[in-house]
């Protein structure tokens, strides 16, 4: 699979879109100079394409396999983890202090886009050492943080999240894994976790296990959950992996896609464990853990509809059928056009976003201001939900584009599109995240969504001027999502909120994505970005219209057919 | 697998919905009373849910597969394959004169949705059959038709298309195959052909294929294409299958879904055929053979909707997860009961648009009235691409109410969404159907349009007492996709009306789909089947505004962007 790094829209964004400057402005992040980050995109830029890109159909052909309770991985991967771990890219956002860059997360964004539309199998198990490395800088002691960082951020050791078990998926409040203090200031962890990503491996000298289980003293559901760090290897006396702790993957699964990322259930018998934050304080380590990952997973999405759109790109081009005009290629046809300009125009909306969300939490982290930490707090379920819906929507396009290739799996298409698959379902559902959404992250009323939506019609009236149709057309669309808000935060009825989530979610994410269109056309008007703004407002905005009646219909209707009665049989 | 055949719904779409009561008062299909029609399915759904729904997953996970040459099938498809021949469900709507039931095409396409939730890849076997019935039975000789008709109508033979090659997929008319006079009266075909589905097997006695290829002295393009029954055994004197032909399955393609179906890559080495229909006559008598596959085709959507949805269903029912208000499983869930009643209201449509083509289809046969032979044809592009893409949506959205478990494949709700894939590929992708409905479909200035759109606006104003808010909803709907279609109709430049060709085709299966579920609540006011009609009505339908205005934007702007900056890179 070849790939190229879209360094130009990464750059245009930073610089023009997405407001990377106030980043780099403050004191936290005043070495992303622009040569810095240059630099740094550049070089991740040729790892991605020389490195990684071409093990993307190994990681799938040859998947992951356990061999006498062994996982032996894809051929190739463990020299393209090498060259993840030793570019530095684990911990590129990691405190400086343990070995890490201390880089804005919007840089990280960046780079983790590239790497998962290289080879997201790969990819996937840094992605969850970057959360285990935010979990333990936030909630771990300093013993703890002097052990583990330094080898999570070097890569030497990479990190796990062990939440799921059979009967706690999105409840993981009903979670059954046991940790009994075991007089040794450490504690003895029993149970057995399923789902579990990237849980062993041969190339890394050791394994972290983060795992969710209840002291004996726990309360029920939530409140009594406490969060562990459970090594394959116990840490030797020179800090080392020492000898074998009582942690045993069962089994791998057969999955639709991400062959090369083996998914494990696991089984932990008495395995020693070090508790993490405080005694039941297991949920909010791990909503440190998943923000991030729920960031990380919506940029997965964006880093597969990147690859899946050059592919077709380049099939559409070479590919020469049927009475085409010009060039003859079927990249000629209107149709065709009008698929491929698709994939870009929304590729690009969800690459702006996923990047404003970094950019908050960049700004968040810097700043401490409460308006910039509610900001990221808000963009992180449309990041991650609207990214790997565009994920799956850009990699079925993908499929079409090549007509009867499309299915043939040697070509790749199919590929982008199996491995993506997975990414609206992990790190909580997009209806979990579109829940979120429309509870949690407006329980202040709608603050945080009004004053995005402001600077959407900020935008709008900077680009009157030159751009009259669109501006208003985006102005409108974001009038429209904020009667929608307003009716939203009056609704106290929760079903009747998240009886709309969804497609609540998704309208936002059409309004953010025009927004950056537009933006992108004031702010290069003679460039093919206008062409592109004007696809995507005239085009895709529209969609807005109806996803917001369907926002607004509320929980009527949904429980006037019982369960027997949904059968059409 | 399980599956439960729909046949309440089957029953009251026939009574109330499709107008089958029309088809059933012609004398030519006077046999179709409605104790013989619900016999028949009643037996048909039998098969499905006892013979063929227990393949499905034996199909992907034992592959067929060619040793030395030969086609081996999956376990148990002889075994179902002879239920089906036994059934007489290939020819059930084939000439009795051959052996046929010469029953209505709307039956069969209900037999065919059954068979193909059940188990798609074997299926399909029949549904090419059925079309090479049909192209005989409208092309070939009389001698031809009185040696093979029988035989496939028994399913005794079995009967393929062999249209595509390397360089001629969407543009038949670039292919290179050639077939020269052998002096006896029959041919002698030589070239590669690609992507032949079910081009071998081992438990029929024949395989015919149906070739195109050129003459001599055939024109370029389409012009010059002739059609050659070319059976992989030569008839032995006793009408039996003979000696070997000079025909070659060269390999087998490594697919996404539909792993049961073998599909091949096919060698014709000088190989005999038999011309079907005049010489350079091969595009009419494809385009019969095309036409009753690609309602076939939109029916493939609609199966595998129903089969992802009976899965998605019972899993939500049974999975018990979080603070779910009711019985406690997740299918309480606002958001599941939303994905739920999605699938269910979006398969119901679909449904009600294939057997309404089928009715328009059989209507055309009995009568012979160019109304309805034009109804037909404006009806099979949208049932082809419509159903299509709602088996495409239906079925991811059936791994997404699985969570975790969706992409884990022993579940099944994946091998759904692989297996529906091609669908919206195969027989002419969605956007050459999108493009023979605005165009071809179209010549005759949106006459065939605006008569189908009288009936919606009919159907409304009917609705009106007792669903004034429905109604009113459907007959804005009809009325702004009657603007899109004058708007249409007056776009002389091609390029202008292809640009939107694709959303048109949606938002008219959308105002279709709509008037049907009015209909059924008109019809049953008191039944779930309201309750359904208000979800797809309040909640589905308002995505035809945004599919309107991306249908008229037209070509402006597609081909600004040189192919050179549609890269990000």
């Amino acid at each position: 699979m070849s790939y190229t790094a879209p360094l130009r829209d990464f750059a245009f964004l930073l610089d023009h879109v997405v407001g990377f400057d106030r980043v780099a402005a403050t004191e936290r992040f005043a070495d992303a100079t622009p040569e810095t980050v240059n630099a740094i995109l550049t070089e991740a830029a040729r790892m991605c394409q020389d490195v990684l890109a071409p093990l993307q159909r190994a990681g799938d052909t040859h998947p992951a396999r356990l061999e006498n309770g062994v996982v032996r991985t894809s051929p190739g991967f463990a020299e393209g983890y090498r060259a993840i771990a030793e570019g530095g890219w684990v911990g590129m956002s990691a405190d400086p202090e343990y070995g890490g860059m201390g880089l804005p997360m919007t840089l990280t964004t960046a780079v983790n886009e590239m790497m998962s539309a290289a080879c997201m199998a790969l990819q996937l198990n840094t992605l969850l050492t970057q959360g285990q490395i935010e979990a333990l800088e936030h909630h771990a002691s300093d013993e703890i943080k002097a052990l583990y960082l330094p080898k999570l951020i070097s890569g030497e050791w990479c990190g796990t999240m062990n939440l799921t078990e059979p009967q706690a998926g999105s409840d993981v409040g009903a979670l059954r894994t046991r940790a009994e203090p075991d007089g040794q200031g450490t504690y003895r962890i029993t149970g057995q976790k399923i789902y579990i990503t990237w849980a062993d491996n041969d190339f890394t000298a050791n394994t972290c296990h983060l795992v969710l289980a209840r002291l004996p003293d726990a309360a029920e559901g939530t409140k009594g959950i406490s969060l562990f760090l459970v090594p394959k290897f116990l840490p030797a006396k020179d800090g080392g992996a020492g000898r074998p702790n009582e942690v045993r993957v069962v089994s791998l699964e057969h999955k639709l896609g991400l062959h090369g990322s083996p998914t494990a259930v696991m089984s932990y018998e008495g395995a020693t464990g070090w508790l993490i934050g405080k005694p039941h304080g297991g949920m909010a380590a791990m909503f440190t853990m998943m923000n991030n990952a729920r960031l990380g997973v919506g940029t997965q999405g964006v880093g597969a509809a990147e690859g899946a759109y050059q592919l077709a790109l380049g099939y559409a081009i070479d590919r020469r059928q049927g009475k085409a005009p010009g060039t003859g290629s079927i990249a000629e046809h209107a149709d065709v056009r009008r698929m491929l300009l698709a994939m870009r125009a929304e590729t690009y909306a969800a690459r702006a976003i996923a990047l404003s969300c970094a950019v908050a939490i960049d700004m968040a982290a810097a700043t401490g201001d409460p308006v910039w930490r509610a900001r990221a707090a808000f963009l992180t379920p449309i990041a991650k939900a609207h990214g790997t819906d565009v994920g799956v929507d850009v990699t079925r396009e993908g499929i079409q584009v090549h007509g009867g290739m499309g299915i043939i799996e040697e070509t790749g298409a199919a590929q982008f599109s199996r491995d993506v698959r997975v990414t609206t379902i992990y790190e909580g559902t997009n209806g979990i995240q579109a829940m979120d959404l429309v509870a949690r992250k407006m329980m202040d009323g709608g603050e945080a969504a009004f004053r995005l939506l402001d600077d959407v019609a900020a935008e709008a009236e900077k680009a009157r001027n030159g751009m009259g149709d669109l501006a208003q057309a985006v102005w409108d669309a974001q009038e429209a999502l904020r009667e929608t808000t307003e009716w939203l935060v009056a609704q106290h009825d929760m079903q009747d909120r998240f009886a709309g989530a969804v497609p609540y979610l998704r309208a936002f994410g059409r309004v953010l994505g025009a927004a950056a269109h537009l933006r992108s056309a004031r702010k290069a008007p003679d460039s093919p970005r206008r062409i592109l703004a004007a696809f995507y407002i005239e085009r895709l905005l529209p969609e807005h219209a109806g996803l917001l009646a369907q926002a607004r219909v509320g929980a009527d209707g949904l429980y006037d057919i019982g369960l027997d009665d949904m059968a059409a049989a």
